[in-house]
Formats: C-alpha cells, structure tokens, sequence
C-alpha cells in the first residue's frame, strides 16, 4: 500500500501548490497500541494510529511524551498518518487524541524555533502550516478527544476539527495563549480561532492569552461538549456515528464551503507567511525570550 | 397600475444586471383569501397576496399544496407579488406566512430539478437566485410568520426575512438540510445563515444538515422569537409595528449596509454559479438520487 | 516634551497615510482635575487627562457640558491627548468615562452638521474617523468606563475600546441609534459593531436604532461587564491590571491582527467616505430633519 500512497500524495501535490511535504520522515508502520484483531496497523513511534476498519473509525493518538509537543518529526509523522488515513477508503473519521497522561499537546515544540538555523525554522514552520491546512480541510470527519490541558498549538489542533469534547478536570484549559509567552499567534491560527467563537471573543481571548476551563470553554463555544474524563472516548465515538450518517460527499463539499475561503488566505501567502515568521523568530529579543523560558522548563525538570 | 409596474421593473431591470426575470408568467390578479373592505387584491393562485393598505402592510401566503415546494410558478409569482409591493407606495412592510397547514415550505421543488432539460435547470436557478435577491435586499420589512416546518429553501426564505417569528410546536423544525439528501447548500444559502447564527453554528448545522425544533432554534438565533402557534401572525403584526416605527429611508439604507456585500458576491457570479448548478445537477449520481427519493415520496403519497 | 511629541506626530503622520489632523487646535497643558502628587497633567478644558505614572495609566474624562457632544474641538483635543499619551513611555493604558453626570457622549455633535459649510462638515468628518482610527487601533491598553447614557458616537468610543464597563442604571442605555434620527451609522461604524456582537445582532439593533439597557446590553455583548454605578471606575482599574499584565509588544501586535483589517477598510477609501458623507448632509431633506431636531432640543432646554 506505501507505493500507492506515495503515487497519490505525488498526484495530489501536483494539484495541491501548498503540499509541499518536509523532506519526508517515511511512513513508518508500526505496530498500534492495543492494536488487535480486525485491526490495521500503521502510524508512527509518535503518532499512534489505532483503526476500527469496521466501523471506518481511526484514533490518532500523540505520542510524544512528556509534553506532546509539536516537534518537526510529529508534524510529519501526523500529516503523513492523515494522508493514509484519507487515501485508504476504509476510513471515513478520525479521533485525534493524546497517549501521555493530562496533556492533549502542549502545542509547537519550541526547541525547533531556539539557536537553530533560518533553513531549519522555514522547514519547521512550512510543516506547521501543513498540518493546519490537512486538517482543516480534511475529508475524514476530525473529532477531538482532548483528554488534558491543550495550549497554544494544541489548541490550534483541537479548533481544525469538526467537534471537539473536552474532559472535565479543572486543570485541563484551552487556548490560544501565545501572548503570554511573549508572542503572536500567526494569522491564520486567529482565523481559526475566530470561525469556533466569533471576532469578540476571539479578540479577549487572543490579548489576554486566555486559557479556558472545561465550564467557561463550553459557554464561549471553543469546545462543543464537555464530559467526565473516563467519558471522552466514548462521547467522542457517539458523536463520530452521527457525523458518519451523513453522506460523505455532501459533508465533504459543505465542509470546503465554509473552509475553504480561510484556508486560501494562508495558501495564498504562504511563503511570505514564512517569511514573517523567519523575521520574528530570528530577532534576537524573541530568541533571548525562547532561551529564557527553555532554560526555566530545563531547571524545572532537573 | 399594471403597467406602470410594468415600467417601473423595466426601468428597475437596467439598474440591476441580475434583475433578469424568468419569462415572465403575468402578474395575475386575484381575489385575496379572506380579502374584505379596503383590502387591495393581488397576487396569483399560488401566492396570495392580501393587504391592508391602511397599516401599510400586505401579507403573502404561499398555497401550493400539498408542502408548498417552490416551484418555478411559485418562485416567479413571489417576485412579482413583491416587486408589485415594492412599487406600491401604500405597502411598508410585507409578513411572509404559509396557506398550507402544518408545512411553511419543504423548500426547492425537486421534480424541477430531475428529468428535465439544461434549459430548464438553469431558468429554475436563476429564478431561485432572484427571489433570494430581491427578498433579501427588498426596502420593505419582512416578517417571517413560521407556521410549519421549514427546510431547505423554506428556511432560506426565513433567514432572508428581517425577523423570523416561529410557532412553537415540536414538529415545527427549521434548517439547511441538503445534507441529508445528500445535496448542498449553495454558497449564498450558506453566508445567509453565516449571516444569521455565525460560521461555527452555521459549520455545524450544514455539515449534519441540522433541523432546529423551536426552542433550539430559539437559542441559536436561526428564528427571533418562538410563539404559541396560534399566536404567530398577531406576533408578527406586532413586530413589524415596532418595525414600521423606523423611518423608512434610514432603515432601509441601514438594511442595505448590512446585507448588500453578501448580495453582491452572487451578483458578481450570477452566471458562473448557475453554471455550478447545472454542472452539478446534471450528474448521474445527483439525478439518480433525486429520482429515488422523488419515487418514495410517490410511494408515499400513493 | 510638546516638541518631542510633534517631531513624532510628524514623523507618523507620514508613516499613516489617513493620519491627517485637523488644523491644529494646540496641545494645551492645563491643570487636570483632581490632579496629586505624581500625578502628570496634560489634557484640555473639553478633555481632561488625568494620570497615574506609577501605575502606567491615564484616565481621560470628557467634558463637554451638558452632554459630552463630540464637537470638532473635542474630538480634536481628544485625539491630541491620546497621541501624548502613546508617545509617552510612561503610559500603558488609559481609561475612556465621563465627566458629564449621567451622560457618557451623546455622540457627534449635530450642530456640526447642520448649516454650515463644505468644507467645515469635510473637516468634521475627517476628525471623527481620525478619532475611530486612533482609538480602535491604539497600541494603549484603552478601557470604557461607561458612567452615564451613550448613544450613538458615544456608543461608538465604547465600541473601540478594549473591554467596556457599563454603570447599573436603567437609564444608563447603549447602542448605535442613528436610524431613530433619520440618518444612517457609517460603514465603520457598522463594522465596530458587528466586530462586537456579530452579525445579525448588529443588523437588528442599527435597523431599529436600539439602545440597550444593562442587562440586556451584557447579554447581547455590547458591553463585558455591568457593575454597580460607584464601582465603575474601580472595576476598570482591576480590568486594566489584568490587561496590563500581558507582555505590551505581544498584545499590540494581536490586537493589530483583529482590528487592522477592519480600520483599513476606511483607510482605503478615506476621501470618498468623506464625500459620501457631504453628499447625505448637504441633502435639503437631512438639514431639514436635524434644523427641526435641533429646534426641538433648545425648547426643551429654553
């Protein structure tokens, strides 16, 4: 199946101008966690995929402990498990949930953005775009089982889906709290963000860095639904049936009617999206910051 | 007045590149139902028009029995009944309500669509687009008075309105279903509903091809009130009385502001979108599904 | 300082494009109200400026007697304060209230409008967009203290702020009314609006010019909180904290990213908003609406 999937991801970056891939990690096929009878097994050591080709039902699950952060070989790994996930009709939905305990992702990994080079911040930085535009257009239904706490880029995951259940712990808040490190959320994230909750919202939300808890991420709409933490997979299945009685091709074109005009924006400039990220991260007061806050989370662990 | 009317669409037409009319069933008229002293009556067997000149404020009930589908007859009719409206001085506002019991509007009328000639589907889009046109931008107030369930282009013409009085019976339910048929929304029924419960409702709704029963409806602002069911037109008498209480020309430019970018984007790509249309319309797939599910609603019937 | 601040405002002023001033009404510096210890004073008889250096927040206080009316002299004066303010390191943030009791602005000052000149109505509007644009775009953390009614204009300085405190009083109603006057709220003015509460609320309430009264003001979120009336100032100050607890860079540039896109749609068309706006005042129909309107307010007051 790889040399299939290769030929298509070839084809479709032919159609798609923005799919240009990082220098490819392989698709590695391992074997899935709990994987069992019936069960296809691919993924990758920091992507699980666990699949149910039955009921045409995959669960992504990050692995990429302790912080599931987004580093370029997660990105990869995770475009790369989407993109077998798509290409492969057994599959209509995917979960996309955490393996590490009381975390969902604590978003982009940002050693990738500290004291490396400008080549290596544009390939980082391409692979993050690329994942938003893979999921936010996905033809798989996406739900998020967001299982921990889900900051920043691990938020940005969970709003690219098409619903979202978050498990009821206090500790376990989401958003899009670039602001307290010190940075920007790019443009596009705040796209996102203002098509879950609307401009005002999302306007508080983005300058104040707000992390929301389960009650206050369901009053505001960035979550659609929040049940008790042994619940959330379960919650989230329910809800995949659902989305899974409607036929696909309608759902499909309707979800790239409301997508797609947000998603252009980002393709239509994604090199001098690049670009400005290159400047802003290569400045050296944001890189005096980025060390700062490292070498915090380095003592905190040592 | 029939001509002067006559003149004045004419005249209207060269103003407004998408104003071109069906080949035009005349404007027939009528005895209103229930039309009694200093009632002005117009209208047409399918759209009834019944006025009460001395509020300013005519009623049009749509009568096409069995479930009021919008049939070509029907959307050529509602334009010119409120053309007519609009070109009477007398009338200020119009309520929209349904003849048929139990039913506002099933919506498009899909034996219009299946079996018939490319001629013939792209005269019955463009006659949809118009009556979207000209409720949407119309200068008179228009009151949805819901008395019966509304999908699909039934719930367009309410989102057109400028406020949407629903009555409260459970069966009552309200929303862009194309989904479940396995069809669509166009991209203008799509920024209408945008425009009325925001992207990520509206995402939601039109993936899963959602049907609001009243209380829902109420709470995600797709209807503006919800009324004991025989309590629906007084409601929307007493609305549009607040309504009426606006000068007309501040109202009506502030109506415009807030609508005609939206129209525009249609009126920009008239002729491309019903090139969609027929494209989509034409396929073997769509015309397949349309003639069994035209054939079960027989078996129904029969 | 006040020639420090020129050479900026000069250098700015070629920077933006739309940062065109008014003849000049000078900077006057003038004793500020209430003005202690530590306490820098700049500001004007119409706008007064009271700060606290310490803390790095201003407070300006309209005063325009009776009802703060936004005449060419205080909107200058309010956009002079507010430049001295940004371009003084020492301030962070600035709270926007009254000084006039129960009265936050009655908005533009209608006697600008009415029987004068081109050239001065030309002048008037161009200092009220510089007022939009300045405030709504203002690196400056900017909080409304809403102690008093504020229709219209006055709604409108609420709109730009950053968050909005509105008093516990009945009488203390909010929201653009233009329509109940006869006249219709500036695109911009509609784009603030729905940039805050969304579309179709923001289509009603300019449709039916409604003022909101607390209760309802917080629930369609044209105001985030509502306290009781003695509270109002302390409650902008614990909000201001919590804004200012955000690195400043990172918040200015996010909230540059929510609202840039928005002020450039009047940047872009500055001068032909200006004449769109002399051609609706200069019609005989409007001077004639606010001649007698005006008439009404000097018997009420005479």
């Amino acid at each position: 199946m790889a040399l299939m999937v290769g030929a298509r991801v070839l084809a479709r970056n032919l159609l798609r101008p923005w799919s240009r891939l990082p220098d490819a990690v392989p698709g590695r096929t391992g074997p899935a966690a709990g994987g069992g009878d019936g069960v296809r097994c691919f993924g990758s050591p920091r992507v699980l995929v666990e699949t149910d080709p039955a009921k045409g039902v995959a669960v992504i699950k990050l692995k990429n402990p302790p912080v599931n952060s987004l580093s370029l070989e997660v990105l990869t790994e995770f475009v790369i498990s989407l993109e077998k996930l798509e290409n492969d009709k057994t599959f209509r939905g995917v979960i996309v949930t955490s393996d590490c305990p009381g975390i969902f992702s604590a978003g982009l990994d940002l050693t990738e953005m500290c004291g490396k080079s400008q080549a290596h911040y544009a390939e980082y930085w391409r692979a993050v775009q690329e994942l938003w535009l893979r999921l936010y257009l996905s033809n798989l239904v996406v739900i998020a089982a967001i299982n921990g706490v889900s900051p920043a880029g691990g938020c940005l995951i969970s709003l690219t889906c098409d619903y979202r259940v978050l498990a009821d712990n206090p500790k376990y808040s989401i958003g899009l709290n670039e602001t307290l490190l010190g940075i920007v959320a790019p443009s596009w994230f705040k796209d996102t963000l203002v098509n879950t909750v609307g401009h005002r919202t999302a306007e508080r939300a983005l300058q104040l860095g707000l992390l929301f808890p389960p009650a206050e991420a369901l009053r505001v709409g960035i979550v659609d639904q929040v049940v008790p933490e042994d619940q959330v997979h379960s919650a989230a299945l329910s809800v995949m049936a659902r989305w899974l009685a409607i036929p696909d091709h309608a759902r499909q074109l309707t979800k790239n009617l409301m997508r797609k005009p947000t998603a252009d924006r980002l393709v239509k400039q994604r090199d001098a999206d690049i670009q400005y990220f290159l400047q802003f991260i290569s400045r050296d007061s944001i890189q005096k910051s980025l060390r700062v806050y490292l070498d915090k989370l380095r003592q905190k662990k040592g």
